[in-house]
């Protein structure tokens, strides 16, 4: 189809103006000024550019827009809007209201055109990077000399913001390591931040900076449409080779007559008289709310029905060529479906009861498995793969050459891994988990939080668990995390007790498609649990269990442990056979809260309350399950430098204290 | 004195070498990678430039020298110990044992010459660029045409991975931005990381990165000591006109036959034999451990001799200085002092019960007062002053050509914010407070976590603490962050009900020196709770008390509340006088606990196990307090865009919620 001329691209600019403006009034909420700002690069970028199939809006060749400044969102709904996604103009005047699909921020739906979700500043930049990543692992796998059916671009909207916060530094400098291609990041270079002119804090030279990273560097008068149609035409032609970064300059709030180029036009409302005069000034009737003609519709439209078109013969390319070819039909069909084996369970490897194992190498071995098993599963560490035994033997690591692999070197970059891993994850085809020491997770905690609430699949080995770190000390030794983790919502954690219950943490894991899953892994060797005499290992599933009891009936005191300290608690029940002990295995609060009521109360028997837990970490939110006495054996404080041994007398954490507490109870 | 010669600087950096592999052997753990690598820069620094001066460990103008990749502690130590500082060579045998003073990891003691707490990556980095600022700020503040006693250089040894986080980027830019003067940081640039060659995943070019940010950045063969001698000469400077970045070439575990260049020189020991191999290779006596020659002793004992006569002479000068200048002088003592005014309680603005404010609203008057009292009181927001309401109206902003401001426009680099405060804190002069949106707290998490284990005070001003956020939706709505903030040790929260409480919350992290602490604040107007028929404001600082009470004696049902709940359960108790209820206001469970158990007995009679709690955040935790029945009105799910009010009601936070659930109890 033929491009549209600069007069069309700039008066469909001004009905997207119109439309956000309109929407941020009548919620009385909102950012006018992005999308003042940037609806004539959003607007050349849609009408001339961006292949997306409004008909068919999770076709997996589109091109992914995503909106790393989320507080846009009223330009990304008019743009939808117009484009023919689902999302009326109903919805637009519902922008900002409870149920309403147009919410403050852009949340993940791939059904209404909404790639991830962001708002949180410098995320979204790298979960592009995440989804450009995935379609370098695609290409790598199904191009051949005739067909490249995966070559669709990754366009990022980033502002001030984005490129303040540190994410950016981690995401750019991974994605030109890898010289991702298709990686096309459009910056909204205003000047301008919340608390005034960027020139009071951020005077990067940006285009320098992200030369020392391998991108290539373009500059475009953000407002002048037909340069920023040529520079688009040119960062296509450019991200063949590596990413792009294509500077707009633009002014902030464009068009407001009094609120332009000013940080007051950035996150309120321009009130109903600026609104009045914005539109005056951009040639918009001023008293018509919501004006959507038909004329500019049209527009949309018709490059949906030409894209499409473009989907239709793609879908019909990748028939014939899959039919062609059934070994990448195969993978193609596992990759996009991810059905588990059936007999996934019974394939893992047995861990002998003689051989003490840590749970991070017992997960390394089961990883190994999978990796056999499930050609999606593909991972990777903030350069601690060795410590946290994650990367896949049978495998090549990526490199900017050779994108077959499925190991990826994340560098020192938690936070980027994890926004990475979140894109990589809304891109559809893999299923990557991510490593690093669990104190580490610390940094990554705004990310885990994005998968959470976009209830999107992410696995996280988090190995080095407790102060049994030991040497390197309280800087290095997770504390709190347990518990932070716990209180986040959607987040599963699982901190298995021995090699048996963390094969049956990952099938948990791979299992739960609805958010996030953190593993959490011991340094050291634990013994591996004798099932003889106690459960068997599946009880982990079902996130606590009777592992064993000395007697029946209601006991007269319960240890409940998790992960290295179960063994403990396993050794202290049987040192006291004159008690009716009973040990729960507890791997995941999350787990056994979605349990019956009558199998958790089956398992914590409301009559006795007299309760224990056992683990290595802060008792924050133990009470809810130690009942009346309300005793843990916890570590409430910081770790410290020393061998584990020394550690675990100084804190307790030993056969005997467990003992000790028993008899002071029963005794 | 003379500079020391290349011949002796070898001989000191051999030595050091040796004790650092011996120290990590004996306690077969460690990283000799870091000490083998940069101990000829390490050497030239210490000898022939750095101005310590171990007799006078915390003289203020000391030159700072911050290890960022801290674990190459064993490097640190030996230094601390040749140049006479508290660390014996019995210290060193006890590297990373229980108890000793030489930890993994070092951790902040002055007296032993540790500047900060380091171990996790790239914060050492941030924590040096906020020293430096607080030089400048009391350059600003002291210097004189004739005298500038605030003048030394802050020297900063950070490695690949340091400069592969995001903080690095964000303290960078804020460094260049400021032209941060006598800055130095020394980058090991060996090639190599954990998982390998930095090839595999980090090419940055960082000359090119870091002079995007506006840093001179010189390089030099990290172990030609003559040309290290000469670039330091010339990093001193150059770093007269802005920071400099010193990239020093070195082999990783350098001197070791069988592991120097290589990943596997990184984080463990030698081992036995290639120690020997590395003393022979680097012409020490294979065989002797711990050696520690007194001719290499003398090389730094003269040094600090020359320094502490330096520091002396210091001392002396700026005694006559302020004995001349006594406006200066009594701010001088303020500054290292900061006694707080008896009377500043009664300072505080008062606010009147019938007229409605934001917390943060209160906390931006209270903060008004705080800064004409404290003029070491300093802050700033990352991008969110006018929304913090943090900005101190009657002082400028620091900017790059004046650093007499009291206001710092941090920009939306929230890790690097929270790490620069620590190093300000660290530094002595100044109490910086910093201020974000409270959703976005977790992007400091592990600075947060670094200034608790080192006891540091720090206070942040979380503004916009709960679904009230409204619009923007729960990409923007804290949730959980209330309980991870309570479950991570030696950190503060208060939570204050209304503007009373807020001056309180003031007074109490003002008041407490030994940690961070942090204000969570609303964003929507409460009402200031009248007086005269509830409990004074002061209770605040006792963590809960009692506001009211329908009737005496032990109640039938205690209401604990905190922030902007409180107000709800106020209403709640009084429109059933009928019943014997106790409202609890209750904003710090950390203050709370610090009380007598009598107290806390007052507070919440044990007899009375009737009892709900009421906040805006995840009931994780609260099981602690709520007793028997368990209750919670809380919000254990993510929030969701619409106006506050509206969310409110669908969440449960209404009086008509809290009055069906007290019936459902009571009636």
């Amino acid at each position: 189809m033929r491009a549209f001329s600069t007069d069309e691209i700039r008066q469909a600019a001004n009905v997207l103006r119109g439309l956000s403006i309109d929407m941020i009034q009548t919620a009385r909420s909102g950012h006018p000024g992005l999308p003042l700002g940037m609806a004539d690069v959003a607007a050349t970028l849609w009408l001339n550019h961006l292949q997306v199939a409004p008909a068919l809006p999770e076709w997996v060749n589109r091109d992914r827009f995503v909106l790393s400044g989320g507080h846009g969102s009223a330009l990304l709904y008019s743009l939808l809007h117009e484009a023919g996604y689902g999302i009326s103009l109903d919805d637009l005047k519902q922008f900002r209201q409870l149920g309403s699909n147009t919410p403050g921020h852009p949340e993940l739906n791939h059904k209404l055109g909404i790639e991830v979700t962001t708002g949180p500043l410098g995320q979204g930049f790298a979960n592009g990077v995440g989804m450009a990543l995935s379609q370098s692992m695609m290409a790598a796998r199904f191009h051949t000399e005739e067909t490249a059916l995966f070559d669709h671009k990754v366009w990022v909207f980033c502002g001030d913001g984005d490129l303040e916060e540190g994410i950016s530094h981690e995401a750019a400098s991974f994605a030109g390591h890898l010289g991702l291609r298709h990686l096309i990041v459009l910056y909204d270079s205003n000047d301008i931040s919340i608390e005034g002119s960027t020139d009071t804090t951020f005077t990067d030279d940006t285009e320098k900076r992200f030369r020392a990273y391998g991108w290539e560097v373009l500059t475009v008068d953000g407002h002048d449409i037909a340069a920023i149609d040529r520079k688009l035409r040119r960062a296509k032609r450019d991200s063949a080779c590596g990413p792009v970064l294509v500077i707009c300059r633009t002014t902030i709030g464009y068009g407001s007559p009094n609120r332009a180029g000013t940080a007051k036009s950035h996150g309120e409302p321009l009130g109903e008289e600026e609104v009045r005069l914005t539109k005056q000034a951009l040639g918009l009737p001023p008293d018509e709310l919501f004006r959507d003609p038909p004329e500019i519709t049209d527009l949309f439209r018709k490059r949906a029905a030409s894209m499409n078109r473009v989907a239709r013969r793609w879908q019909r390319e990748a028939k014939q060529f899959f039919a062609a070819d059934s070994a990448r039909a195969a993978l193609y069909k596992a990759l996009t479906e991810k059905t588990l084996p059936e007999d996934l369970a019974e394939k893992l490897p047995k861990f002998p009861a003689d051989k003490p194992i840590a749970t991070r190498a017992a997960s390394g071995k089961v990883l190994q498995v999978l990796a056999a098993e499930l050609p999606w599963l593909v991972g990777g560490s903030a350069d601690l793969g060795p410590s946290n035994k994650t990367w896949l033997d049978a495998y090549p690591a990526i490199t900017p050459t050779d994108f077959t692999g499925r190991n990826i070197h994340y560098g020192v970059r938690e936070f980027a891994m994890a926004a990475i891993q979140n894109g990589m994850v809304a891109d559809g085809f893999f299923l990557p988990y991510t490593a690093t020491f669990c104190v580490f997770s610390d940094y990554m905690v705004p990310a885990m939080r994005i998968a959470a609430i976009a209830r999107q699949q992410a696995i996280y080995v988090f190995s080095h668990d407790s102060y049994a770190v030991g040497e390197d000390g309280a800087t290095h030794q997770p504390v709190e995390q347990l518990a932070c983790m716990r209180a986040t919502p959607n987040v599963t954690v699982i901190r298995p007790a021995d090699a048996a219950e963390t094969a049956e943490a990952w099938l948990a894991a791979l299992r739960r498609t609805e958010g996030p899953t953190a593993l959490l892994l011991s340094r050291q060797n634990l013994p591996v649990i004798d099932r003889v005499s106690t459960a068997p290992a599946a009880g982990t599933a079902r996130g606590a269990y009777t592992l064993v009891q000395n007697g029946t009936g209601t006991p007269d005191l319960i240890l409940m442990a998790s992960g290295s300290e179960t063994a403990l608690a396993l050794d202290a029940a049987r040192a006291r056979p004159q008690y009716n002990i009973r040990v729960v295995s507890f791997p995941s609060w999350e787990l056994f809260e979605q349990q019956s009521r009558e199998y958790r109360e089956s398992v914590l028997p409301p009559a006795c309350t007299n309760r224990i837990s056992v683990e290595a970490g802060c008792s924050f939110g133990w009470s809810r399950y130690v009942g009346d006495g309300d005793e843990s054996i916890a570590l409430d404080s910081y770790g410290a430098s020393a061998p584990a041994g020394v550690l675990a007398k100084e804190f307790g954490f030993t056969v005997e204290w467990i003992l000790a507490r028993i008899d002071a109870r029963l005794g």
